[in-house]
């Protein structure tokens, strides 16, 4: 237990709710991306939990995350069927009624009435909230995000479990509302345009030094054609408290870019860094 | 909380112990490899919970697993480091002393003495074991594994966090012990000796059905040449809690590899199922 002067960085808990995760039929990526972009945004993740899709255990766990966390992401369990038991096992931990969120369903029927299916009473469930939350769009799948406010430091994010729809839903609607909560973080972005190498062979590189540094955001766009003439716009953003430490961060991982591509027989057109506009 | 007569398999937990989990520069493999073994066994594992490298934090989530738990296993924090704290904390949480073992101090010296490297405080460390432990051999690495019975049907085990070596101690060591501790199991066993395919054509199609199918154990075994003539034998051993369940999973199974190695172009010289000697 930190002392009571203890100053640090807000604490997130992640947790991850699937019985597929419990027999092992499936490695939690999830968690691992989520605990990379909370550290970037300046908290420390302190507990990942994996339960099973039973109410008794998810509630169990949200309680002890909300009593000690600023911040509490739960993945999984958003679906239509009858395991997809999160949004109760929140309203369960908070106290509070589902009821029908009238944006929600606005969100799960639009995406159903495009593929041309009904709105059965399973997939309005999607659209029960815990009173008072917010649902956020998904673009990517059928059930939002739900994020919950409690008081005003505290908060509830729970997303689903397919990757593609959590990273949509975290970096559209959750990112932006955290950075509000976090410690004030300096930024400092370094780019670089590289020209022959195609992307795919960038990718394992960016892949191993993003993994080692996990306060900077690493990003590639393709910008020439991917065999013929390729050329990347690679960009690194670094968090820290203070810019200098921001500074150093950024510019030690361009560097360490810039030799892998000379190494690699590249070229690099342009190398900029600066504080992000 | 189930019911007290509730007959259910026991229960396991999984504590994954390091900082790299909770920036998320690792992706926890580990704990999904554990689960599936645990599951196969015959244990039904109950919570996955990753902590940083604070006593505190290993002490509270060991507490709650030693309660609830008849398996207890750690991950990681056994190595000769100051960041490694996981026997202390087993120490802490089971109100033990930590004393130099003289088998585990026996398997670090040798460990050592056949690199020509001195034994030092800090690698002596790895031998210091909460009284009442038995260390267990690491066939890979420097740290021992380390098993600490709490009574008749309570056990804990300490792995270290390198995939190889945690799970050749767990398949050496710990599997045997916890058969004991499982619920009686029935298995069956089917082969195929597959001509023709290479077992890395074979590779991503065991893995995929491996994922989907926890309580079997799959494994092959080359025999022939990789590519001019290969010889695959495959092995699907399956878990159940009665021997026509186990039947029914492992022939299932083997009869997709089967149709599977049809549609590839391949060829079973052999095919065999029954009772595992």
């Amino acid at each position: 237990m930190p002392p009571s002067n203890y100053q640090g960085p807000p604490e997130a808990w992640i947790i991850a709710i699937g019985n597929e995760l419990l027999i092992g039929r499936i490695v939690d990526t999830n968690s691992a991306w989520l605990a990379r972009r909370l550290t970037f945004l300046g908290f420390r993740v302190r507990r990942i939990v994996k339960v099973p899709d039973e109410i008794s255990d998810i509630v169990e766990e949200l309680r002890r995350a909300i009593e000690r966390a600023s911040v509490v992401i739960t993945t999984g369990g958003l679906g239509p069927t009858y395991d997809d038991k999160t949004l109760e096992a929140v309203a369960k931990a908070t106290g509070r009624e589902l009821e029908l969120n009238d944006e929600a369903l606005r969100m799960v029927a639009e995406f159903y009435s495009k593929k041309n299916l009904p709105l059965t009473p399973e997939r309005e469930k999607m659209a029960k909230l815990p009173r008072g939350s917010k649902p956020l769009p998904n673009p990517v799948g059928a059930a939002p995000g739900v994020l919950l406010e409690l008081g005003k430091d505290k908060i509830i994010v729970s997303l689903p479990g397919v990757p593609s729809e959590m990273k949509a839903i975290f970096d559209s609607h959750v990112a932006p509302r955290l950075e509000a909560l976090a410690p004030p973080r300096a930024l400092w972005e370094c780019s670089l345009i590289i020209e022959g190498i195609p992307e795919s062979t960038l990718a394992p590189i960016i892949e191993e030094i993003a993994r080692r540094n996990p306060t900077a955001y690493i990003k590639s766009h393709p910008k020439g054609h991917e065999v013929m003439g390729p050329v990347i716009d690679l960009r690194v953003l670094a968090s820290a408290p203070d810019e200098s430490e921001a500074k150093i961060i950024a510019e030690s991982i361009i560097e360490r870019f810039y030799n892998e591509v000379i190494k690699l027989g590249g070229k690099i057109s342009q190398r900029t860094c600066g504080k992000p506009s």
